[in-house]
């Protein structure tokens, strides 16, 4: 930290003649992290900055909200990320310091939808999410909804949402709406997505839905929200608020935004469908391994002893002749190898190239149009759950939760 | 091999009740591989086949082709792949005894628009292809444009031809259309499409192109191609004909069919732009590692010696706080890490949150909007070619063959 700057000081940051106003966050060899106006942070050398105020520390004023005990019950399990954030200029870090309070605060109107609780499974930045945490999680939302709740909300950092939702959406038999809910910018920027994507995912927790989804916006025109299959989405842009997308399937349903009205396609499951049941075993030691060429066949001496491997291969699902070997004797040591494709749309076919069918020879099993995030929480719960080869392979060739569409339509 | 069936054979499959008629390819353990009319394979039990005709092996009847001399000079490289793919009924192995005059057997139309010179470097499905076959490929292209070449083409399998479009638009200078081109569909498939891809491939070799591209399909409708620069396209999807697309730029030209008429947009290098110039040294030692919840941070020990480690990390750019520590070692070690994102659109920005920032004092190099592929050529080809870590890294943050946009434009 700076020797020189407190966090929340205002100051005036100078570069090559022009100037520009902020709060000074943090420090870090001599480089500055400041907070500007427009919400975005800039980095910035210590010695460009003047100290211009001193840190004026905000009082939290958290509004006194009554719930509505007429309404329907919904519960908000939080995990942390950026959706669940406040602006804390004092420490520079993300706190989340949970309470339906501060979520029927940070977005007005949720509290005439709904009366909410609110339990809190972890607090992180969602890139350090562990299946330990969806252990956690899967419980957290059984319970609820064993106790009554008609839909969960689940807020979530969006890094790996996908990997969560696809776990939840495995782990946990749902006859509610689990929405999982994410926010793009933090709520401190004017282009926050945090309001329109809370009060859409609450509407989606009410709905007829009876599966696990992610709803986010569906375009960047805040007129949207698109309600994607937990184990058929993906973050497929670092920064859109539109950045998740349903790959290899249509979406199941929208909001419309501001008018919050729910639709939902034909193909989602129905509220009330599957009955309430858990099966939160999972084995830990699955891997993705990404081939690309000029990969060491030796290479996967290092993941020896796993129980489980995805392969995300080329195309139809290949990996180099070299490495079919290998793959042949991991096997047959006890390792289960599933193949996918890195190029996420379309599915593997094993059938067609040489290579393909030495690799089926080999054992590998075919990942069919799974996304590779899918494909190895699946391999993951698969394996916690099954004792014998046999059920393996047929439960990963079988769709269990969606993850598998017997024919593309995408 | 089957004991009861050659390849060639006429044979009637019946399963279930249901009969059709095709010809024995191979077999492995029983298991029986059969190309029907439809110029589909399936597989199906060596039991449930009668054999109703023998072997008949069609003599090859290469068309005598007179080149018009006064033509422009278009030459073909080839490295394998479905496009250069034979019907060879007797092996079932694909084969391609690669020729001139075979490739303007395969595509009528081609022998009005140029006169070809062929040249193989390699004879591999694409899945096999190696950092070294890219340097024949480079020097390959290279000669023939000295030699007078005005346009070259690539034919080359799909599944890693993202990556070797990336690999030689880093290798080589170009002042000619370097055209990447190849099939999703064998040629004895109806829905091929070797023909068309091949005449719009050739067409853009004419062109005032001056940069190395890829040409494939643009829609399947069969009515346009797209022209892709070679360090933003990808695969992106297994079985499709327009499998390939433009990530996070525009395509930088399309070619109508049947017009076969090319246009370019205003971002096109045009030719003579660039002189020829080769370098073709690689760093072999180089890995994607894709990051994912639950990962071992230890697995990271397996790349110790690494020169290089592509980090495609979730969102944009992170990887789990216990990975840090590691990672820092290693770069202290020498291992050059990039980051790059799994979304794979967008843009990598670790100055936002507080594992980026970890990472960035880490030693982390920010990957920008490259892909995860182009990342790891660019990275073997920048750790051949320079010798400082400084150069390194001001070479990785660079733009140097349009692999780099500053600005997203989608």
């Amino acid at each position: 930290m700076s020797n020189t700057f407190k966090t929340g000081d205002m100051v005036r940051c100078t570069l090559e003649g022009l100037s520009c106003d902020g709060k000074f966050i943090s420090s870090q060899n001599g480089m500055a992290t400041i907070k500007l106006a427009s919400g975005y942070n800039i980095g910035i050398p210590e010695e460009n900055l003047v100290k211009t105020g001193t840190s004026e520390l905000p009082e939290r004023k958290a509004t006194e909200i009554v719930q509505n005990t007429r309404l329907p019950k919904i519960s908000i399990i939080s995990t942390g990320g950026t959706i669940a954030s406040k602006k804390d200029y004092r420490t520079g870090a993300v706190t989340s310091q949970f309470q339906a309070a501060d979520i029927l605060d940070a977005i007005p109107g949720l509290a005439s939808l709904a009366q909410f609780r609110a339990v809190q499974v972890s607090n992180i930045l969602s890139e350090n999410m562990k299946p330990g945490i969806w252990k956690l999680l899967a419980r957290a939302i059984h319970d609820e909804i064993k106790e009554g709740a008609q839909g969960i909300l689940v807020t979530h950092g969006t890094d790996t949402m996908a990997y969560s939702a696809a776990a939840i959406s495995l782990m946990l038999k749902t006859p509610v709406p689990v929405v999982f809910v994410g926010s793009q910018r933090s709520a401190d920027r004017p282009s926050s997505d945090n309001i329109m994507n809370g009060l859409c995912a609450a509407k989606t927790a009410l709905s007829d839905l009876g599966e696990v989804v992610v709803v986010m916006h569906g375009t960047t025109n805040d007129d949207v929200c698109a309600i994607h299959r937990g184990t058929k989405v993906r973050k497929m842009h670092t920064s859109r608020r539109d950045a998740f997308q349903t790959i290899g399937d249509e979406i199941i349903g929208s909001v419309g935004y501001p008018s919050l009205e729910v639709s939902l396609a034909s193909h989602a499951v129905k509220r009330g469908t599957n009955k309430l049941d858990l099966r939160d075993k999972l084995e830990e030691k699955c891997a993705i391994v990404w081939y690309y060429p000029g990969m060491d066949p030796a290479i996967l001496s290092a993941w020896n002893g796993y129980r489980g491997i995805v392969l995300a291969g080329t195309g139809l699902g290949h990996v180099q002749t070299d490495m079919v070997a290998t793959i042949r004797e991991m096997t047959e040591a006890g390792t289960t190898f599933v193949m996918v494709s890195q190029c996420l749309h379309g599915r593997v076919c094993d059938r067609v190239y040489d290579t393909g069918r030495d690799l089926l020879s080999a054992g590998v099993i075919e990942g069919e149009d799974m996304l590779p995030e899918v494909a190895l929480v699946k391999l993951m719960w698969v394996l916690g759950n099954s004792k014998s080869r046999e059920e393996v392979r047929m439960l990963m060739e079988s769709n269990l939760a969606g993850e598998i569409k017997r024919r593309s339509s995408v």
